[in-house]
Formats: structure tokens, C-alpha cells, sequence
């Protein structure tokens, strides 16, 4: 027989009862009923339990055994009775018979329980991280995070893409982002960087005649650490592909994704096409180029309906200044007062003036509207409203009035914050959609100028010819989000392999053709060299995990996670390195200044 | 139709004749036969012959472009004529009649041609390195690379394995080599470490409860560049698993590790069951701990045909120290003075006094031996040692007497040398074999004790007991490698999870339990809290790939290499840091000392 086991603690059934097996894994508890002896043994595949009575030659060793202690078993399988069978374990169905019990690895008394999950401090979890690990939520967000990556490998790879690692080890980016140095040896006074994401290798990629390139690929930022954003490392799934069109992107990638969210939904509703939903009307409709589609409210411009109207602040404001709209946030089956001064008040707490509103209810038979702004417009206007956005009595609807640049943030939170009240979102689904078509350009209020809106690395829309004799702030990138549920899962553009183009594109914000091949170095002088058109994508997988797992913190999708103070406290890093370390490296820590 | 393509370059066969296509990639070459125009078009997938004569609409376009210009082609696909059709083609039974030419992205001046792939300047090959990657034996073996991990990835997944990701910013580790560090900007003064190897992530999974773990993990190591190994990182197949002994870390790794080479070895014969060969019989046998099975030769000591014999040097060595042996290196094949001398000029190149040899030839109808030793030992020890080696006329012999210690390694390097000369080998094979029971403890001549042989990590066979009770230089660790061809392509053990034992190993060695906690603290306490047995193994991806390959250098199958340097030519890494990054960083570069 194998030394440790025949059997995994999942591997037991009724089928097997009678036979003489070995188990080993961990005691998840020891019960005593009655002098009779229940140990839970568990390890990563499952759970099995076993019984020793005072007849048993194991009986004395089971009296030892503790929580979280290490045991091989050899024993008997036996048919538990029918009213002790466990319906809601694999293993439910019989129990093992001790015959033999061998201690493998005893356990201290343990800092951090591991059967039944209580709530336990973060810097104990991460200290003894893997204690918390083999707790069953986080051991099973784990086996799932490992299993949605390998589904994303295999699909990539169905879809004819080939997994290639670019270099860890690189050169300083301009991605934005900080980055984390690593002193060279070699070569004193110089650094490497880690990479903030394979941007430039991918597309170097291309250039080198590579087709349909992904990556599982690690990334570094060094940023202050945020709820969502750990310190340090995240992964990324990256795609580049040549000679395609932003459609084939996404009709690429769309069935990919859609299909990792149908495996791992475990039953909740996939949206089955994407809607593509132009960065400009997703701003309109939702609020925000992140829009969660679950949420059915979508807003609409109202602004005839008061223009020149009885509501003196919004017909003034319309009249004075032509950028000024009026959005409505229709708002089904709010039609209370109460919710309509809760939405305002709300409002205000976030700095608004107030939200006005008309809410509608049944009257002799007819629908009518109430409220102060109902009163203000009068009947027809708040009539045209209603008809406008397909209300109803019992409904009701809130209004933002100004320039839609600065309001259309305000807007989507509010069109959130009614839903939520109201319920009317199905939480209990994946809503997929691409955003498209974001600007090129944006204005930059404090230079008085015109900047990238996103990455200078894509193709404007229209090309040469657009950046020379278009409206620059018209001009669209073909750059694109993919969003699931309010977050940003994934973005893309098609890239800008014309040299000429990428010049005359930094030209316009103010900096030369030095720039960029200051910036872009590596890249610039390859698309000299005939350079194919290409784009891509990047998902992020920690985001698609905790979306999946419904995790709500990225220590519980992650192995081993720094604190927020970005350090682990499981191997202590960051450490003091030593005077001979520094000595080779050439470099010399500043002590910090004191502060009295 | 498709922006760029309706097939890619290796997509059209004879069934397409008459089809109107439109085809995009790289002008492989332009060739002017009589006026008629053919241009080769590469991409990613293949080639596709283009052909333009002067009643092309597209004529004109392809006058003008050049090598590796990217251009799309619309044409019609023609069949090649029976005496130009090209067999070693994919596409070569047909060929494109350009109608129209679209150049997509032009190209300067070639630095590296891609075309024919001349010898190339290294330094310009890295710098250019999009153009490099473009060149087939290139392209190919990174293919290759790809098709490799993919291949194992698919083959542990198989085997139930489960890929985990391991940090990547972690803490120095005790491994041996030199940490790369990266200075923490939240916590100044102090450094994350790159891993060396993600072996104590590994061991903490075991620990976590997860089982049977992989990664196709990325290491660093800053070491000076060597030929076969490239400045600072590479990629291993990291395994874990629990509750094992070693046999089954072998039965379930040689499958996987055979099946690879199976699958790309192109039709060349891999070893179908691994021998298993005890370290001390590989250094006896072989004269080396990863022996080149391809070669025939087995040494065998033949120190009892010597002892008291005519042969005075090797038997007043034999007399006057019981440690000396004399080792017999048979030659087959290599019965000729001529050849004798020419392997004992070599031995006395290499620092070696000489090569003592006795061959053979028929005489008189018999088997005699030649040469001094034959005439110092005798007719009949001559033939004892002939009739032990089983050796004929036509043969020879070599003869290295001492401590074997001492000798081992030149006696196997004449053993490598005698089989190359006289050509025993049959190169064309992938020769695979576990070297096992690793000794445990070595003894340091300087320091006049003895020290860990390999790693602490691993368990000493018979265990506490063993340490205790034994020899340390007769015990054996649960340690063993697996060599292909002469390389070590995999190393691995059973790891010491039990503190009791760690902690007495480390004492024997001359450290205290205070070393453990400082070198292994986050596996040392771990082990505390219920370690089961666990052990695995790491697998060179890199050194697998070169000899699946063939490549002789690590730059021929690494994406984007360093130089021997050390230095990204591409990139431009390592490179100055800016004054606000190292103030942010608390770090400050030491000028170098002025060398006069």
C-alpha cells in the first residue's frame, strides 16, 4: 500500500464499504459522542470522517490528535446508517473505521482557527497565511481563480493565440503609473524596471512578425495601495493581434470572455451580446463610461421640456449659456414623496444643491404629476415628460440641470443610488458591454491646452487626415473598454503603427517628434522597420476573479498578499538588506530626515 | 471582404485557383524574372509567391516596394505551372496574380537582413531584435518554445496538477545565489527581493493544504553572465506535492517529462523507462552526476589486476593508501598506439601526468595486449582485466588510478572525450536517466567539517534516526535530478517538514535553531502548524528547449535576451534613474571609485 495514502479524503462512496484504505490529511475537528470518537480528516480534494470506539486499536492515538494536526489513517469503510448519511458531502455516505493512526506532523496551539471561518484580524490571517488558506472559502477562491486562468489559456489558445513571456527584467515605461526599480549590479548608478504591463513588448511582438500573441502576464505598479489595487503585482490577461480591425478584436475576444463568464457563473445570466455602446452615449445614458448595465435607469435629455418654462433656476440656466441640458433620471415605481425627498437629501449630502423631481400617482382616473417642479412647469410640460420616458403612475423621476461635463458624474451616481433603493436592479447576473469610440483628445482646463485623453499609443480615428483637418476634440480613438457590473474588466484600442501619425499626434499636445522617441523609444524605431497594423486588449484577472468569486477584497482571491502597508508579513518584505548587498549594488539608503 | 486579409500566407492550396484573395504581410523578397515581378509575402503563418506582370493593375505598386515592407494584396489565385510548382512549400502549388497593391508600412534601410539570415553582428541582432525575430530559425524555435510550455502545461493539468502563481516582489531568500532587490518606496531603507526560486512558496502551499501544485515560474538570479545562462531571469516548471515519497515524484514526473520530449524530439528516439542510478554508481560508472548516457562507455575499477602488479606507479599508490582505486575507461574501437597517444597528449593538456593504456590486437590468432602497462602487469593480468571489461581486439583501454574523489571528474571527461573521438555515441537521441540518493552531507576540507551537501531543505533518509546514529557522510538525502543527454534538466526531493529534524540537521552542520528561523523562518514556523510530507521537483524550461531544439545559445530561444553584458539593447535597460524617482526611493547611487 502507497505510504500515505490509497484514497483522498474525497474519494470514499458506498461502493466501497468493506474495503481496508488509507487516508491522510489534516483533523478539521475531533467530536467525542459519547466515548465514541468522530474525526473530521480533510485535505485539498475533501473530507472524510472517521470513527474510533474503545474497541478500536486506534482508539488511544484518536484521544491525542488535535486540530489541524497532520494523520495518516489506515482503516475500514463502513455504510453510515440512513439517518447519519450527509447528503451535502461526497463522502457523505459512509464513515472510516480506525484501525491505525499515524501522527505525520502535530500542530502548536494554532493562532487562527481554521474550522468554521470566524472573522479573524487581517495581519493574523496574513501572518499565518497558511493557516488562513486552508480555510474552505479562501482554499475554494483560490482552486477558482486557478481555474477561470486556465480557462482563459485554453480558450486563448482554441482562438489560435499562442502564450509568450516577455521580459520581467526591462527598462523604465511611460505608462504613467510609478514604477519599481531594481538596482544593477553590473552596471552601477543604472536601474531596471519591473513592467507596468508588456505594452511595448506586445506591440514589439507584432512588429516582429508574431501573430495573435496573449500572456498571463504579471504586473508592477508601485502604488499607494488601495481597496481594489494591492501593492505591488497583478496579472493581466494580455492580447495583441495583427492585421486586424477593432471589430475583429472584439468579435475575438467577446466569445472568449462571455465564455469564462458562462463557465464559472455558476448558473447566473451572461449577457449573450455585447452591446457596443459609444463612450458619448454611455456618459448620457449611464453617467459613466463604466456603466452597470444591471441597473435598468437610463437617462435621457429633457431640456425643450423646460426651456422657457415656469421652473425659473433651469429655464434661466438654459437661456444663459447653450452647453446648459437637462437630464432626467427616470425612476420606476419611486413615485413617493418620501423616496423624492430621501433622493434629495441624499444629494445634498453629496454637495448638490438638491435633486428636483415629479413623482406621479393616480388622480380621478388620470395620471398627474406632483411635486414643486411638476407645479413650476405646469401640467402639459410635466405631461410631456412623463410620455417622454414611458412612466407611469407610481413612478417617478429626478432632473440635473447644467453643463453635462460637469454634472454627468453627479448623474450616473444618482441614477445608481435610485436603483438601489428602489431594488430594480437584478444583482444576480454578469452584465457585459463594450464602451467604443473614446475621444482622442481632451481639453486640459489648468494648460489651456489639448492632452491625450487615454494613451497615446492609439490610432485616431480618421488617421493623418483627422488630426490635420478635424475639430481635435471630435476626434474618437479606436480604443475601447469592456465592462461587466459597473467595473472596467478590460480595455483596448487599436494601435498607432505610423510613425508619422504618432508624431504629428504629439505634435498637437505640445511635444515633438523627441518626445516621443524619448518616450517610446524601443517602439518608434521599430515601426520604421515595417511595422503591420495592429491591436489589442488587456483584461484584468483579479477583477474577473472577484467578480466570479464575489469577493469583495483582493486578499481573498490572491495567495499571498501584502497588507495595505505593502508588506508580507508571512516572509518579511521589505527587509533591511545587507552593507555587502548595498555594496554591490552600489547604492547607499538616504536616512530619513527627523521631524521634531 | 476583410480590412487586411482574407487568408493568411500559408492558406492557399489548389482548391483556391480562381478565387479572388486578399493576403497582408512582409516582403520576404522581390524577384525580377524578365520584366514579371514575383514577390515572396510572409507572415506569422507562412509564404505566399505574389506575381505582377506589366498588365497588372498592380505593377506599378510592386515596382516600388521593398523588403520587409508590409503590404496587403488583392489578387487571383492561380495555379502554378507543373515544372514551378515548389514541393517544400505549403502554398506551392498555386501563386497570387496581384491585382492590387496597398502598402501598409514602408521600411527604412534593412540594419539586419531577415532574408537568408546571414551571421549577424550580436550586438545588432539584440538592438534590432523586431528584425531578428523575424528571421525562420528564430521564429521557429520561439514557436517551438511556446509549443513547449503549452505541452507541459496541458501534460501536469493532465496529471492533476493545478498552476498557482507565487509572488514575485518577496523576500531574500537563502538559496545561495545573489538576490536582485527592489527598494520599497513605502518603507525606506528597505528591499523586496526578486525570487531566486519560488521554493518556499511551494512548500507553504503544501503546508496551506493545496496538492499537487505547478507554475512555469519565472526566477532571477544575479549572477555574472555565463554562456548557459543569461543575465537575469528564467523560467522553471516548479512542482510540488503532498503526501508522497520520491518514487512517486518519479512515477508521475518521468511520464510528463518523457512525453515532451516525445512530442517535439522530431522523430529521434527518447528513453522509454528512466534508469534510476544511485549518485555514487553515476560518479563510479560515469565519472559525473549528469552522465551522458549516449555514450556507450562504463568505467569499472580494475584496482585488484593493479594491486602488487609490475606497474609500480599504480601499485605503491594502491599499497600505500587503502582510499586508492584504479578505474578502467574502455575504449571500443580505439586499438591503435595512434589514438593511445592522442587521448594521453590530451590528459597532459588538461594538467594530467598522462593517460596510462593498453590495447589490443590479434596475433598469432590471439588476443594480445599492447603498450607500457600491458608489458609492466603481465600477459595474464592483462587479459583479466580485457576478459572483466569484455573488451576485443580493435579495443583499448584508459586507466586512472588515485582517490576517486579526486579523479572522478577528469575520468569522466576522458570517457566523454574517448567516445567522441572514436564517434560511440549516437548523438541523434535524447538519453534520459534520475540520478538518486544524493549524498545528504559533504565534508568542507577547509573548514574541516562538514557541510550540507545540496540543500537543507531535503529529508535525510532514515531521518532523525539516522542523523543520530549514522555516519553523516554514509546518509543519504531524498534528493535526485534528472539528466538528459549530460545536462541536469530537473532537480528535486522530499523535503524535512519536521522542525525536530531540521533544526538537528542544521546543529550537525555547525548552525543553531536561531539559523533556521533567520534563513527559513516562514517555512520553519509553518511547520509547526501541521506539515504534511511533501516534495517535488524544478525542471529547466530553458534547458529543455535548447536541447529540443538544438539551439546552442540561450539568445536562440529567448524573446527578447540580454546581452553578455547584462544590458536590453532594445530598450535601452538598465538606465539612469531620474532625481525624483531615487528621492522617492530613499536610495542614492555611490559614484564609483576613480581608478587611476
Amino acid at each position: 500500500m502507497h505510504r500515505y495514502r490509497s484514497h483522498t479524503c474525497a474519494a470514499l462512496r458506498k461502493s466501497d464499504v468493506g474495503s481496508n484504505v488509507r487516508i491522510s490529511g489534516w483533523v478539521h475537528r475531533v467530536r467525542d459522542h459519547g466515548g465514541v470518537l468522530f474525526i473530521d480528516l480533510r485535505d485539498h480534494y475533501g473530507m472524510t470522517q472517521v470513527v474510533a470506539d474503545p474497541d478500536s486499536p486506534a482508539f488511544k492515538s484518536a484521544e491525542v490528535v488535535r486540530g489541524e494536526w497532520v494523520i495518516r489513517i489506515d482503516g475500514t469503510v463502513k455504510a453510515r446508517s440512513d439517518e447519519t448519511v450527509n447528503k451535502t458531502m461526497a463522502t457523505g455516505e459512509i464513515e472510516l473505521y480506525a484501525q491505525e493512526i499515524e501522527v505525520l506532523s502535530a500542530a502548536k496551539e494554532l493562532p487562527l482557527p481554521v474550522f468554521g471561518e470566524p472573522e479573524y484580524p487581517e495581519d493574523v490571517r496574513l501572518k499565518y497565511r497558511f493557516l488562513d488558506l486552508r480555510r474552505e472559502t479562501l482554499h475554494k477562491n483560490i482552486v477558482k481563480r486557478t481555474q477561470i486562468i486556465a480557462a482563459m489559456r485554453r480558450e486563448m489558445a482554441t482562438c489560435g493565440f499562442t502564450e509568450y513571456s516577455t521580459p520581467i527584467l526591462t527598462a523604465s515605461s511611460p505608462e504613467g503609473a510609478r514604477d519599481f526599480l531594481v538596482p544593477s549590479r553590473i552596471h552601477p548608478g543604472k536601474f531596471f524596471a519591473l513592467p507596468q504591463a508588456p505594452q511595448q513588448y506586445k506591440q514589439l511582438m507584432m512588429v516582429a512578425g508574431f501573430d495573435r500573441y496573449f500572456q498571463i502576464a504579471p504586473c508592477f505598479r508601485d502604488e499607494d495601495p488601495r481597496a481594489d489595487r494591492l501593492p505591488g503585482e497583478f496579472y493581466q490577461l494580455d492580447v495583441e493581434m495583427s492585421f486586424v480591425t477593432q471589430e475583429e478584436v472584439w468579435e475575438t475576444m467577446e466569445p472568449v470572455m462571455r465564455g469564462i463568464f458562462e463557465e464559472f457563473a455558476e448558473g447566473k445570466p451572461v449577457t449573450k451580446e455585447f452591446p457596443r455602446i459609444p463612450y458619448d452615449v454611455a456618459l448620457r445614458k449611464y453617467g459613466s463610461d463604466k456603466p452597470d448595465l444591471r441597473n435598468p435607469i437610463e437617462m435621457e435629455a429633457v431640456t425643450e421640456h423646460f426651456a422657457g418654462s415656469g421652473f425659473k433656476v433651469f429655464a434661466n440656466m438654459i437661456a444663459s449659456n447653450p452647453k446648459v441640458e437637462v437630464w432626467a433620471i427616470p425612476a420606476k415605481t419611486g413615485g413617493s414623496r418620501a423616496f423624492c425627498d430621501r433622493m434629495n437629501a441624499w444629494a445634498q449630502g453629496q454637495g448638490q444643491p438638491g435633486l428636483g423631481y415629479i413623482f406621479w400617482k393616480e388622480e380621478d382616473g388620470k395620471i398627474a404629476g406632483s411635486g414643486p417642479l411638476a407645479k413650476n412647469i405646469g401640467e402639459e410640460r410635466t405631461e410631456a415628460v412623463r410620455t417622454q420616458l414611458g412612466l407611469e403612475a407610481g413612478d417617478a423621476c429626478f432632473f440635473v440641470a447644467g453643463d453635462p461635463d460637469k454634472f454627468y458624474k453627479f448623474a450616473g451616481e444618482a441614477r445608481n443610488r435610485a436603483a438601489d433603493e428602489l431594488n430594480l436592479s437584478d444583482k444576480n447576473q454578469f452584465a457585459l458591454c463594450w464602451i467604443v469610440d473614446f475621444p482622442f483628445f481632451e481639453y486640459n482646463e489648468e494648460d489651456k491646452k489639448i492632452d491625450f485623453a487615454h494613451n497615446p499609443f492609439s490610432m485616431p480615428q480618421g488617421g493623418l487626415d483627422a488630426l490635420e483637418n478635424q475639430d481635435p476634440l471630435t476626434i474618437k480613438a479606436y480604443q475601447y473598454d469592456m465592462v461587466c457590473n459597473g467595473f472596467e474588466i478590460a480595455s483596448g484600442s487599436i494601435r498607432n503603427q505610423l510613425p508619422e501619425v504618432m508624431v504629428k499626434a504629439f505634435e498637437m499636445v505640445g511635444l515633438s517628434q523627441q518626445d516621443v522617441e524619448d518616450r517610446f523609444g524601443g517602439l518608434y524605431r521599430a515601426f520604421q522597420y515595417g511595422a503591420p497594423p495592429h491591436g489589442g486588449m488587456a483584461a484584468g484577472v483579479d477583477r474577473v476573479v472577484m467578480l466570479l468569486t464575489g469577493a469583495k477584497n483582493l486578499r481573498e482571491i490572491t495567495l499571498f498578499p501584502m497588507n495595505q502597508q505593502a508588506q508580507d508579513l508571512l516572509m518579511g518584505a521589505p527587509s533591511e538588506a545587507s552593507p555587502s548587498q548595498l555594496r554591490e549594488l552600489a547604492i547607499r539608503p538616504i536616512p530619513p530626515v527627523k521631524k521634531d
